[in-house]
């Protein structure tokens, strides 16, 4: 796929497996299941990294766009 | 649930027990009773901890959207 | 009440004490009189506390919605 | 006056004397001559004060809103 | 002039010498020759100042709205 | 090409290297496949620097335009 | 010219040399070849100083508007 637009890169990886990092240095990785122009965006399986370690399991997970800073496919 | 749209996932939660972090590092747990597009959120029987521990005890709570950086089922 | 929509919540403490916690950590109480979209609040009667110490009594206080970070019932 | 909306309240603060605070820590005192929606601010006899201390007699003053903490009378 | 929104102060100082001050400290004096609503400014005959002291003469300078704290007559 | 607007010079780096620098000082090399008026980013075969040092590949690499400072032809 | 809007500033500055500066402190020379409201502007030939001493030619470069304080002619 060639995305015209960047939403449509995010809407190829629907339902899979996505690393999503944050401002504050987080990283949660999970399947996307939502995302709004915003870049809101809903995970689900989510688990959370802090300097590589898991330190959470979050199931189902809502992040605030503003925080994001690249979503990558994991 | 399949949420098409983020907001979707946080509608799924509401009137159930959630946490919410801010970018201070602040977490919150308690009923999501209300949000909007901006993420602006209400808790009922809300609880403050600080690094894990129950620093207070709010009842309803309003947090402003953009200060939040995920919401979770609790 | 059960509100649909946070300034529900915010409508509901209208006339009432509230406490207001700001992003540099200060501390306002007062007497909640209005709120627009922004969250921009004005309190009656307002008490400015920094680490829980009372600082300034400031009587009518127009705080700037975007510096706000929680507001709940005193 | 009871204010429905803030800027009500700031409207009832017109050409009296107000104390504007802001996110770097300094407070003007002035006569508060005009206001927008955005909080942008003008000061009419304005001094500004660093921790406590006149530093400055800067006349008319224009501050832009994204800037101000709190306004309250002085 | 009584002015009835902030920018009539603004416009008030147009082709008179002001002061701008910006978030990260400086200071820039010149000739006040454009504005609009975001605050976006230009000077003329800029000079720059850092702690006070003249660090450069910029002739005219466009100055970003979001990094200007105040703007008064110099 | 002479752009006449920003999105132009984007536009005819489409499909060509680019370097992308991040607020956070990080750095991304690759194909440059979309962006949008956010300046939101998605990159192809995407390399990850670090002070230099590639860092991780990243294949497809969607970036929140609001943490990019610029965007330059590799 | 005397500019009635910050723009036919820039826009009397295209295809001349100018400095822009960023939030970061880094500084850009290059030919004024495009901006928009948002100020996000294009150099070409554009050369980064960091403390004033060259560290990169970049040729062509996109800068997001706001990561920009000032814009100068060079």
């Amino acid at each position: 796929m060639d995305p015209a637009r960047p939403l449509d890169a995010l809407n190829a990886a629907r339902n899979k497996k996505v690393i999503v990092e944050l401002k504050n240095g987080r990283q949660y990785t999970g399947t996307l299941k939502a995302f709004d122009i915003h870049i809101n965006t809903v995970l689900d399986d989510a688990e959370e990294r802090v300097e590589g370690e898991i330190t959470r399991k979050l199931g189902t997970l809502f992040i605030r766009g503003d925080t994001i800073i690249i979503i990558s496919p994991a």
